[in-house]
């Protein structure tokens, strides 16, 4: 049997511990399948005293993760720690700059210093490897550097925050709130601690920018990222959506166009019946689109402790079996600066508003709605029995820049209440 | 730049030149993705005089698959001819033999002879790849073998028959019955010259037979499949399986048990909300089950010229890139012999059947079904205008022996007209 491959892990939080379970019960089944066999020599967190659930007493303890990640003793270096400065960045340099491949579940370390890492690891012959970091358990990273590696890819998609599903799914099915499903998420644990990485779009955005980066050969361009959150999605958007076949989803899309590279995570609208639209709770979903494969769509658990050391461990086995591909898929030297897209692709959106009851209002926002040069698909005014009418339009096929120009040109009409709501409508 | 990889490549079909034009338009790609040029050097076909669609006139011609294994000027030997005996498995050995990886689309062949060509593959240092011969386009087989391996798989599913699939969705939407819809198929091409390849469930058999065995670690054993195509399922079957939420697939499930291996590829009801149910033409889907990951789903084109050579490609990448992953995952003389289960795991199941409509004809098939061990979860008893009455019954959780027991039985009563019709309830 040849030499064992040693693993130095960085992080006992929910994540870590999944690994040493996953090490210590699957032993022999691991060693069978890549021919050596795998051992944790050294750990590190932050309180070594803190009850664990596992034994870690076989294992050499670095209370600084930097010393752990030095360790002449190990191979690899597995960060579980989280956190996109500091010490999680400082132990993954010293990892590589000692001669060890990493293995990281850090999609805000990688969206914010992904490209300097990976020239760093190349320079010292060693690869980072991060399928935990997208998605939790679906092997999404494999599937796109190697799967459909024979493909140009066009368009990358996810559902990738389980959080906003489980908030936008629920509003749906209880009928209530926002603000009343968010509270009820916070006290299940399922936010971060600060909750604007989950529902502002942020962490979904971190993982959508590790896709385009690997999708289309460009360097991680997280701040190119068009983000918005789901805190402005009302209980009202969700059952009109409904009310004509969509759901309203978190939905990260990028795709590279002639006029460059567009990124977003926004909220869209997306057929109900299509697999985007059916995707309940917490489970993500990552959609592949190459010009010769078609569209793959892959669904499975986001997050949890066993799904994410699931995809920790695929790496660490990966590297166990020699696999030496480099962290973007390409050395990173060759990866091209993305040119952002000055403009989204056209689609379809869905305009929701609030028109004073009186004559003509309709025919002004119709007005103003053709002038920014956009034709309207449907439109539809609810029963109301105050003043105050809502309005539901679907438009063909626009130009965002068309519609947001339009919807600046709304207040002037003098019939509008409160302000409109726009959400893209993502042909899929 | 390291040296090119070469290829010789058997079989100038739909998938070969599929594999011809990713070779020549991404050149530039492939090679970034990979560190080299990966080059076609020699070609083979049974017929060279055939107008192809692809310029053929660079590489050499081979009349003989054999002879093209042979040639010292190639690295790998790309096997997309068919057929589980004769000149692709000459030509595999062939390759094999002297010194060439493989790469495969030929699930025949593996299903057939996978163990010994494992064996032959790594007496000789050489690896045989066939991400094509499952599920088209889906990178099923590298999720499974790679991004899961962390993973004691618990059950692996699929609709991997894409004809199948779309004939009892067109029957469902168009109402038509099996033998018009089989026609249709035939018509347009989706039937392989043996119907029965598709509509047996023998090719989706082979497919099933190649994931149980990397995902349990266990020889292939398609002998052991137990086997039933689609072509006794009526509309009339379709039709009330829908109304009570339910539509029939042909679904492959395999799953270790500790009573053995079971592996059956059978006209199932699924339900109709599921992932799995939703399921559409000639889409494929892939359900891949762990200890730490939960369920996966993997969804996407189950054949065609692009998908299948996207598979191919990804092999081709994975050899280039330099991935030495033994065939089914692990050594094959690791692997171990897969002992049978003797009986199906319990489920719920479907029956229908059309009793003579006199007093006491319920209760007498009511009361063999009790006496077998079963109980009903809900019976239905449908409007009818003649002597006849369609009977529906779906039962609690059931062996399946003892549902066979039952049926044997239904004759004995004498109110039965007809064949009674039982199907498996997968739970998913």
């Amino acid at each position: 049997m040849p030499a064992p491959l040693r693993l130095g892990l960085a992080g006992l939080g929910t994540v870590g511990i999944g690994v040493v379970k996953i090490v210590q019960t699957h032993a022999a089944l691991l060693a069978a399948r890549t021919g050596r066999p795998i051992e944790i020599v050294a750990v590190s967190a932050r309180d070594r005293s803190r009850n664990r659930d596992a034994d870690l007493s076989g294992y050499a303890w670095e209370s600084d993760p930097v010393a752990l990640a030095r360790r002449s003793d190990i191979d690899v270096f597995v960060e579980v720690m989280g956190g996109h400065d500091g010490a999680a960045k400082d132990a993954t340099e010293a990892a590589l700059a000692t001669g060890k491949d990493v293995v990281t579940a850090n999609k805000a370390l990688l969206a914010h210093h992904g490209q300097a890492l990976a020239l760093a690891a190349e320079q010292a012959g060693r690869i980072i490897r991060f399928e935990a970091a997208v998605a939790g358990g679906i092997p999404a990273i494999k599937a796109l550097t190697e799967g459909l590696a024979g493909n140009r890819m066009k368009r990358v998609m996810g559902v990738m925050n389980g959080t906003c599903n489980y908030i936008l799914t629920r509003m749906e099915s209880a009928g209530l709130p926002y603000e009343t499903v968010f509270e009820e998420a916070r006290q299940l644990g399922y936010l971060e601690a600060d909750p604007n990485l989950d529902v502002g779009g942020i962490d979904a955005g971190h993982k959508l920018s590790l896709l385009a980066a690997i999708a289309f050969g460009t360097k991680v361009s997280f701040d190119a990222v068009e983000l918005e959150g789901i805190g402005k999605i009302s209980i009202e958007d969700i059952r009109l959506a409904a009310d004509m076949g969509y759901r309203i989803k978190l939905l990260g899309v990028a795709q590279m166009t002639g006029r460059g590279l567009e990124q977003r995570m926004t909220p869209c609208l997306v057929p109900a019946d299509s697999p985007l639209g059916q995707l309940q709770g917490g489970t993500n979903m990552v959609v592949l689109e190459g010009d010769s494969v078609g569209q793959i769509v892959l669904r499975g658990p986001g997050a949890g402790q066993g799904p994410t050391a699931s995809a920790v461990m695929s790496d660490v086995i990966d590297l166990a079996r020699g696999s030496r591909i480099p962290t973007f898929g390409q050395p990173a030297a060759t990866l091209a600066e993305a040119t952002p897209a000055a403009s989204a692709t056209p689609a379809a959106h869905y305009l929701r508003m609030t028109l004073l009851d009186k004559p003509g209002a309709l025919a002004k926002i119709a007005t103003v709605i053709g002038e920014a040069g956009i034709s309207i698909d449907r439109m539809h005014q609810y029963g109301h029995s105050d003043a105050h009418a809502p309005v539901l339009i679907v438009t063909h096929r626009a130009a965002p820049q068309d519609i947001a120009h339009a919807l600046s040109r709304f207040a002037a009409t003098g019939v509008l209440v409160g302000e409109p709501v726009a959400l893209r409508i993502e042909e899929i």
